[in-house]
């Protein structure tokens, strides 16, 4: 292989950790379950060009391949255990892998999650990765629970990652430093691990917001086979994105894309918990608006009125 | 996303498998392990023109996909659970993925496995698999077990896929009948999946022929630390290649690739233990070498002279 002995000079680490029997170096990696608790698993590929910009700095494409995928654990409450990595590269580049592993190696560490299979080859860059985690029976938030009366929350801001994009689009542009700060958000995005974990119990419903705020929310109506109001203009989002007209601003926060922050729903007597782990997680949560029986999302701006829905998922870089 | 609506109508099943709380559908897959078992976890990522070339069919790419991912489950002895796939396609056209699915899912009901999440892409044609399987604590069959003066075996036959590689070449030709059979071993590994159920407790070590058997049998004697005889002139392989010249059937047989048997180790004292797990899994087994404390591999013709060692690992579609 050659060059690809360079390789495992970035991925291969000692497997001493907690629960792992076998890292990388055999045919499979060996886990120990821990009693009592189910295994949740989620897998993204990633693709340049559609789900990445050629631009971006290794160390932070290296986290976001990760975080993408810490993102889908965090929706369902896991507490990450392991993952698999496959890598599709057309050469192998010091300085490149260096700056990968760095970034995709100190995101794993927060949040203990480790490296226990790998597989990389030539060919178009490709990343591939497989997240293993775990949580008591039964208690995996899901996409179906959502019943009518409950409140529906957001953690963090929304659309800053479009709102990059669209300055890489060139169809509008903004200072520098606000620029840099939109820019690491859709570069360097923050799975809600903690959050997830924290509403265990709490939420009645979860799903991580990876291709728009409405296009994911459809997601926890359909499962749930419910409706819902949605209060657009009180939407959390950075001061940057909040300076924006306010259809730019709509669309960023509705049909945005690559938030990867939490939506879910939970009963209106759960409030005090919700707000606890919140606190707990110290993760920000704005509730912004209610499940209803009536199938259908309705847009409300601040007067209550309901608006014309004009906003599609988002599609990654399609357009 | 439109076209990749296709994709779901061929992937997405009714997650009605045993110990699948949640399949495809959800942020996450969610999973019942059974107490007191270990998981094993394997990843393999395949390029085209590089792991299968552009005439396989759409149903033999489909099946030997799942197949190179269930044969790393083989060489650890593991029951398999359940696979995840990650697939990036220039296109979605129904007829490939018709086939595609039709290969794959043929297998893993075959094998009892369960398809639990999924992420499909448009890109270069990559198809990015993590398989999941179980063992009972401390069973899994490593590479490290083998000690000096076990057995080593192989199963089934090797190098028929390195001689239809030759012909796709242009190296050499064959009758197309023989043409057929060597490219359907190709195209169409079968996993050792019960073979290497049945090694639990009487195999040492063992490793699958994925690069060759000099190659992957080097892996056992590095994690173990011992070297080892092997008995070239016996190697099994079909009577296609035995009719081949003695040197190319030798590089096919020993340094061939894309096998997918399994090598493994036992002690001398359970050579009727290995003859009982080859009837119970229906599968031959031949007895090729033994393990040595002197470090490295030696090649032995059928006098015992010691021939040099001029066979280098297969690298796929390399060279």
């Amino acid at each position: 292989m050659g060059e690809f002995d360079l390789i495992k000079r970035f991925f291969v680490r000692e497997p001493s950790q907690a629960g792992v029997v076998m890292g990388i170096g055999d045919d499979c990696a060996v886990l120990v379950p821990t009693p009592g608790m189910q295994w949740l698993i989620s897998t993204d590929m990633l693709v340049e060009g559609r789900h990445f910009l050629s631009t971006v700095a290794p160390e932070r494409l290296g986290h976001k391949a990760l975080a993408v995928n810490l993102s889908d654990l965090a929706a369902c409450g896991a507490t990450p255990r392991a993952f698999t990595l496959a890598l599709a590269l057309p050469r192998a580049e010091e300085g490149w892998l260096a700056g990968f592993s760095k970034g995709m190696f100190t995101l794993a560490d927060a949040h203990g999650i480790h490296l226990v299979g790998g597989d990389t080859t030539q060919g178009p860059l490709n990343i591939s990765i497989t997240v293993m985690g775990e949580a008591p029976a039964g208690t995996a938030l899901l996409r179906s629970g959502a019943r009518a009366g409950d409140d529906i929350y957001v953690s963090g801001q929304l659309g800053d990652a479009r709102l990059a994009l669209e300055v890489f689009r060139g169809s509008i542009s903004l200072p520098g430093a606000q620029f840099e700060q939109v820019r690491r958000a859709m570069e360097c995005p923050q799975p809600r691990v903690a959050l997830g974990q924290a509403l265990r119990g709490v939420a009645s419903s979860a799903v991580d917001v990876s291709d728009g705020l409405i296009g994911d929310l459809g997601h926890i109506l359909q499962r749930s086979a419910v409706g819902a109001g949605l209060d657009i203009d009180i939407l959390p989002c950075s001061a940057v994105l909040a300076a924006q007209p306010q259809a730019l601003r709509r669309e960023c926060s509705l049909a945005g894309g690559d938030d990867y922050e939490l939506v879910f729903t939970a009963a209106p007597e759960q409030r005090a918990a919700v707000q606890r782990a919140s606190e707990q997680s110290a993760t920000p949560v704005t509730r912004i608006g209610r499940i209803e029986a009536a199938a259908g999302l309705r847009l409300l701006d601040q007067e209550g009125q309901v608006l014309p829905q004009q906003f599609s998922s988002f599609d990654h870089f399609k357009s």
